[in-house]
This record gives C-alpha cells, structure tokens and sequence, in this order.
C-alpha cells in the first residue's frame, strides 16, 4: 500500500497476516535508544503466538517518547481489529525518519484497503513497501527436508539504514510452515541471527529500529529437526544478511572477514569486527590494495592478547603474511587481483586456539560520505 | 638531517640531547603489535634518565621481527657512542612505513653529522623531521611559573599517521627544564597524555609506534608543585593534541565532545569516542547538519546504560536536543551556523551523575577516502 506516509503512490506501508495463528520469535536492536514498536514488540514476544506484523516506512517512530509508544499501540490495535484479532497477537515495525511523530491516522485510513490487498503472491510488494535508501528489495525463498516433511522459507529484508541512525533500519521478517515448538524456534531464531544479521557490519552503527522476525505456521507437519532447520532458515537469512552489506551505502565490494585460531569465540568476534570496521581496512579494500599493515594493525588493536609472530593473514586463496612476515612481492600481486572481485574472504589465523568467527563488511567509499553528509541538507 | 631515507635533501632524522643526564617519562601505544623501538624504549625507561633521544621518519620499524629490535637497538647505540653516553640512555622513535626493514646503516653514517649539527635552535628543523603525511609542522612553547620559578616547556608532535597503521604514528617530544621527581614525572605525563593525546581521535585506528616523551632537566630550580607543573605541561600538550587532529586526513573541522552527567568517568569515555569516532556523525559534521538523532543514535550504543529522556544535546551553545525531545527547528538553523566553524563543542549530558569527559575529533570528508583508498597504489 502507499498511505502517504512517502510520495503519493510510492509504498510505504506493508502487512504480513496468517490464517490462523502462528509461532513467531524475534531479536531486536541493542541500542538503548530502542525505538516504539521495538518497546511494544519485545512486551508482545512473550506470548508467542501471532496473527500479523504490519511495517510502515518512512517515519521510524524513534525518539517519540510517551507519544510514539501511543502510536505504535494504535498502529497495531487498527490492524487487530479489522483482521479481527487480539491486540497482542499483532507486531509493528517501523523504519525511516527519527524523531518525528508518526502520521498514525495516515496508516489507521489505510489499513482497511491494506487487509483488502492481503494475497498469497504478496511477498515481492512488501519488500518493496519497507524500503528507505535501499537500491534494491530482498526477498530470498528456500524449500528443504526437515523431519521428514518439506518445509518452505522465505524471507523478507532491508538494510542500507541500518548504518544510519536517522533514516533508521536494518528489518528482517522470515516466514516458515515448519512445525517448532515455541522454545526452540526462540533458541533456532537467536542462533541464525547470530550466524547471519548479527555478523554483518556496513559502520559499526545499530540503529534504534533494527528486528529480526521469524514466524513459523506448522503447516508442514514435519516431525522436529532443530539442526535442519537451522540450516534451512541460514539458507534464507543468510543470502539475506550479505544482500544488505552488499547494499550498504556506497559499498562496491564486499569482504568476509574469517577469524580463526582465536582462544575463545569472543576474542575472534572482536578482532573479526575490528578489521571489518576499521576505517582504513575498509578504504584499502575500496582502494583494491592488499595492505597488510593495516589488517595487522587492527588485529593489534582489539583488545585481544594476540602474538604479533603468530598471526597469519590471506586475501581469497593467497597468503600475505604468513607468522608475522610479509609473504613477498608476487603474493601482494595476486592478492590485488583478489581484491578486484565483488566479493572475497580475509582469513585471519591468530594461531593461539580454535575459536572461530566469521563477519561481512563492506567498503568505505567517497559515496559514502556524500550521501552522509549531505543526506539531509 | 637528510638521511636518505625519504627522498634526497628531506628531512628524515632528528635527535633531542642534553647537556647532562635528565629525568624522562612516556607513555606508549597500546597496540599489541607495538613496534621494536617503542618496545626497546618500554625497556629502558625503568632507568629514569636519559641524555638523547633519536627519530627517524619515512620508515616505522615495525612488524619487522627480531631484526627490527636489533636495528632500533644498533641506531641507539650509534648515538650514544658519538655522544659517548651510555646505551641505555638513548631513546629511539621511528615513524612511516611498516613491514619493511629499517635501512640502519644510513641512519647510522648520518649519525656524526646529525650530533655536529645539534642546536638550541634546532626545535624547528626537528618538527620537520619527523613529518610523514602531516600537512604542517606541529611546534609549541609555554612558559610559567612552578614552585617559585619561571619554568619552561617546548613541545614537538607529529600526527597524521596516527590513522594509518602503514604509515604509522603519533609522536611527542615535550622538553622542560622544571625540576621534578622521577615518580611525580610519570605520574603528570599520564594525567597529562590521558587529557590531551589520548583524548583525540581521527578514526578509531591505533599504530604500533605511538609514542609521548618528556624529559624534564630539573635546571629551572622551581619547588615541586605538581598541579601547576601539570598546567604548564597541558599548555603545551594540549595544542598540540588538537594540531594532530585538525591535521587529520581530509578534515575541514574539529569537534570537542564534552560529556557531562555520566555515571563514571568510564562510562563518559565510551560514550564520548563512540560519538567522535561515529562514521554517521563525521559526516554530518563534515555536512555541517545538525543531525541529532546521528549524536543520539551513537549515545545510545556505546555500551553504557543510558535513558533517552533524560539525554541533552548541545551544539556550541545551540541545545537541539533536551532531555528526550528535539527543542524544534530555529534551534536547528541556529545550530547549522554554529558547524560552519572550523571547530566548536559538542555537549552531551547523560543526566545521570557527575563524571566527565572530553574527547577531540574530526569530520570524516570524501578527501579522507580518496587519500587512504589512493595511498599506496
């Protein structure tokens, strides 16, 4: 639908319902600044049990106060009631401008027509209606055994805002007919984020806005397979999470960062951060220059006790520092053409364990600062 | 001196010595890959006194292995031997690119020249010695009273670098003639380089090779007075940190982060740089928008506990936001003339409790990008 809540006809306003109700988990920003629908959303988990998730772009409902937290409640009891269903089994998420009121009453007036447009083939127009700066929708399907049974996935996304605060968002909504008990979809659901959504840095920035829905009807049948469905809901969460680094605001490469050879996963997962972060990591890699003092030089610094002799670095299959020594001249030279790829794995070995962690990152291009500092003006 | 290590007829080798043994203190990087010459000098600065302290520039000696610490500890030694001085009475500092080994045998046929030339007058020609990408010299001298007697500082940095790992470092030489116990010495340089250059930022990056040296001779003859010595010192330390960062690849402005009302100094700390260091908020700065929901958004994940509604933030004497709510829009426009300047504060009051913090930073500018993303290739 397009409520007004954008340009007359863009849309803006998307809703996902179910015939009957549904399991559903989530995992929501960690900013302190959680935004209204993340508030009422995090209250609403504790059910688990779901009808709807109605999403409007444009306006993020964010630093609103007491008001927006009336807004988000009204967004949603508008929607239970014409779908006829309880208040708490509805969920709301909001991405786009922060600090200014929702125009509640634009989606109230709307969301007679919106239930009215609600069909099965409707997964394409949502993804187009939460979109903020994204160039592009995401919407990744996958089909696989699990319990002996065929389970379908699919799985909406944006991001782009994710890295800025003010046009907040990264959301995601996966939706699956698997057949899981409530626990373990909570347990699946916090995993596959933590594989996917949560390793994927675009500038270290969360927004106030950001959520992560999975709901899952049981309509498969299929028996439970936790480990199965892990790696079906990856399959969907996982292409998902690297389309929005791969869209980050003026990315033009993408590069996995893979730890391994750390003592304890959350010394991986800081060094993995710290180089898929670091201004100058990322410049190297806009600039396709395999700059090993700087991968070196952000490893040093994460706050990790690392031995300088024991760190191995490579880009793709070439190895550019192997046990604190630069591998020569003709490595450096492979590696350039390593980095003319689209995208490429970093493989850093810390060489003091077997912990392991893998984060995507994206470049730092002029673009980006462009359209950041004239974003708004 | 020109050593030869940059291009012929550059400056590329300084040295600082004294008439007599004086007391020094430092502080060093925190990067656990720190280069042989900060590691030589972590070493030697147990013993308290020194007589010289030597730097190159256009090479860093670092990530270069036990060859590494061999040729810092050769280049000292040549110094002391000219000097005729004891080993371990000289400093060694080295600056520019990593990896690759330190061509000392130049460094050392340079070294009787470099002793014959040494001057009272020489602070000048050494600022410029030690320069790598640094668009300006980096010179300030104060002069007060302590303990009953005019004392006087010079100070020398050089910055820049400090971005870039690959072209290593911050350095600072700070020379005065107070008299002041050893223990009280160090004490002052890490109440002094906490306020001052470890209170700056560019991009987050630490180098191997960052380093602040004072030597203080004691000929002044001043009584002790610690706090005013420290006055002194900032006097000094303090425009010279603020050079660094105003010299900051590609800025156009620096901001001063002053954070009030925290809990702890700690949590003051982390959310002052997370602003400062915010990729969204350096380009807003650099876009001179007053973008309010970029400070808070940053606020709010800097890993501290914070309340939106009681958050307040300034914009040189411009509040745009108080506790929790945006003070409207001639605020704004009042605050987009404060961020044509080429520096003015940033206040943030968490509302919370009284601890402090400031932290210095720069706008993140397309130059930044196209000088990292171009520099080697």
């Amino acid at each position: 639908m397009s409520s007004g809540l954008k340009k007359r006809g863009v849309l803006d306003l998307g809703l996902i319902a179910t015939d009957g109700p549904v399991k559903g988990a989530a995992v929501f920003t960690q900013s302190h600044a959680a935004a209204a629908p993340v508030l009422l959303c995090r209250e609403r988990m504790a059910g688990g049990k779901f009808r709807a998730i109605v999403v409007n772009s444009g306006n993020a409902n964010a630093c609103t106060g007491r008001v927006g937290e009336r807004h988000a409640a009204a967004m949603a009891r508008t929607v239970a009631r014409v779908l006829d269903v309880a208040d708490e089994e509805v969920l709301v998420a909001s991405t786009g401008v922060i600090g200014a009121p929702l125009p509640v009453r634009k989606i109230q007036a709307a969301t007679g027509p919106l239930v009215a447009a609600l069909r099965p083939e409707g997964a394409g127009d949502f993804a187009r209606a939460i979109l903020t700066t994204d160039r592009a929708e995401k919407l990744v399907f996958a089909r696989g055994r699990v319990g002996g049974r065929s389970v379908r996935v699919v799985g909406v996304a944006k991001g782009a805002g994710m890295i800025m605060p003010d046009m907040a968002t990264m959301l995601a909504f996966v939706c699956t007919d698997a057949a899981v008990p409530l626990p373990q979809l909570r347990r699946l659901t916090r995993r596959c984020v933590d594989l996917t959504f949560n390793a994927i840095t675009v500038d270290g920035d969360t927004s106030t806005n950001d959520a992560v829905f999975v709901l899952a009807s049981g309509l498969a049948g299929n028996a439970s397979d936790p480990d199965a469905l892990a790696r079906l809901l990856l399959r969907v969460m996982e292409p998902l999470a690297k389309a929005i680094v791969g869209d980050g605001e003026g990315a033009t490469h993408v590069f996995e960062v893979r730890v391994t050879g750390a003592r304890s996963r959350r010394d991986a997962d800081r060094v993995a951060r710290r180089v898929a972060n670091s201004p100058l990591v990322k410049t190297a890699v806009h600039g396709e220059d395999p700059n090993w003092g700087r991968i070196v030089g952000a490893i040093a610094t994460a706050q990790v006790e690392v031995d300088p002799d024991r760190i191995s670095v490579g880009i793709g299959p070439v190895m550019i520092y192997r046990r604190g020594r630069w591998t020569g001249p003709a490595a450096e030279r492979k590696a350039r053409l390593v980095m003319q790829k689209p995208e490429y794995p970093v493989t850093i070995d810390l060489g003091q364990g077997r912990a392991t962690r893998t984060i995507w990152g994206c470049d730092l291009s002029a673009d980006y600062v462009r359209i950041n500092a004239g974003y708004r003006s």
